[in-house]
């Protein structure tokens, strides 16, 4: 499995992923889910992945072949509305899905993807979208500024608690740590490096990344602070009559 | 969907459901999933339920019909082991799917249930048992000393970061109420009251029971106090290295 993580907000973009992979038990892999296009004073493009692997993978070669053919029909570069793009990537994940469908029923395997994509066109607010493995997308509303992909629900409560659009970067950044470790500590399935993502509005350049591997200052300090919180929020709560 | 969850202590047994059921969107209504069966002198036992209703409900009527028949093979005041009682409710409940299987089947509907099963034989240790839908049942562990059925991942970093054997009965059944209420917070189909019930250690009677409304204090003063120390555990977070 995979926790990916997007969010909007009035400052703009805060993105993170976990790093685990697995083909059953027996073969768990680190692998970067995150991956950032950026086509300068035109738009900012940060795309996470989750599902089969090898759909991701080839999903983005992809993306990478037609950026590079100048007789594609489409690339990530063109379209001038983010929900372009968001089509064109459900359009290659069911291409590939479907490729690969035979073989996929015979074995009883599942080759699916969700995409979180998310970014901004010069001029245009930065946007959201959740791209499901048929091909079809949602983007994210102001009620529900975070899209979520994978392992979701241990992460989705300190969400629901802190991020609302006119949360800054950096505390949604921190609460994005929060999210994934809370998922990586209740999932095997879910593991370190943290990939971070920021970017910035009307920003059109490389955003800020981070690896935040378990060794990573910010990360053990964002773990012991957190869980000391906690802690001290819970000896707060308060007692039943009888201890009184 | 529903959340039931069981915890298993030096000092007892800690239990706590929601009330939420629903047939589809359009019919939600509720019903208490906590049922508790005191045999003084001899045992306690507490039942949760999560799954089909009808199921749910059949099971606790057959229990109940065996335990008014003096003709029964069983019923839940005999068995030496508590585990006896779980395989007893697991025959119980495959019968009842059993017995409605064509009809389900057909109408592609399901009617599977899942139970929590945890109480105390007189001078035994209290256990706390999962029973699954296919009747087959686990106990809890020390290493993870607590069960759950229905929407268990929202709930679940909190109990990894608390609940250990030594906790005390109290901060269990805080810690399953602030389980409970951020399950309700960010899933719908889980909903308030919540049921608390603590069994003392040995001590073979009615255990404790409560039903904590949204409007009663307890309630109350938890989602608020965990709310406050939340946002202060999330403002004493690092700060990225730009911010200082």
């Amino acid at each position: 499995m995979t926790y990916c993580l997007a969010i909007a907000l009035n400052k703009g973009l805060v993105f993170a992923s976990d790093s685990r992979t697995n083909a059953g038990v027996d073969y768990v892999a680190t692998y970067s889910k995150m991956k950032s296009f950026v086509f300068p004073d035109n738009r900012t493009i940060v795309l996470l992945t989750s599902g089969s692997l090898a759909t991701s993978q080839a999903v983005i070669n992809a993306i990478k072949r037609d950026l590079t053919n100048p007789n594609a029909e489409f690339d990530i570069s063109k379209g001038n509305y983010l929900h372009e793009v968001a089509q064109y990537i459900g359009d290659l994940s069911q291409q590939e899905q479907k490729r690969h469908a035979d073989a996929m029923e015979k074995t009883r395997s599942n080759n699916e993807s969700s995409f979180l994509l998310g970014g901004q066109i010069k001029g245009q607010k930065g946007k959201i979208f959740l791209i499901y493995p048929q091909g079809n997308y949602i983007s994210a509303s102001d009620e529900t500024p975070y899209l979520q992909i994978g392992e979701n629900k241990y992460g989705k409560p300190i969400l629901d608690r802190i991020i609302t659009p006119s949360t800054s970067l950096e505390d949604a950044a921190r609460c994005a740590i929060v999210s994934l470790d809370s998922t990586i500590r209740s999932n095997i399935s879910v593991g370190p490096p943290i990939e971070l993502a920021i970017h910035r509005a009307d920003q059109i350049e490389e955003p800020y990344h981070n690896v935040l591997t378990t060794n990573s200052n910010m990360y053990r300090s964002v773990q012991k602070q957190w869980n000391e919180g906690l802690k001290r929020a819970f000896d707060n709560l308060p007692r039943f009559d009888w201890e009184k």
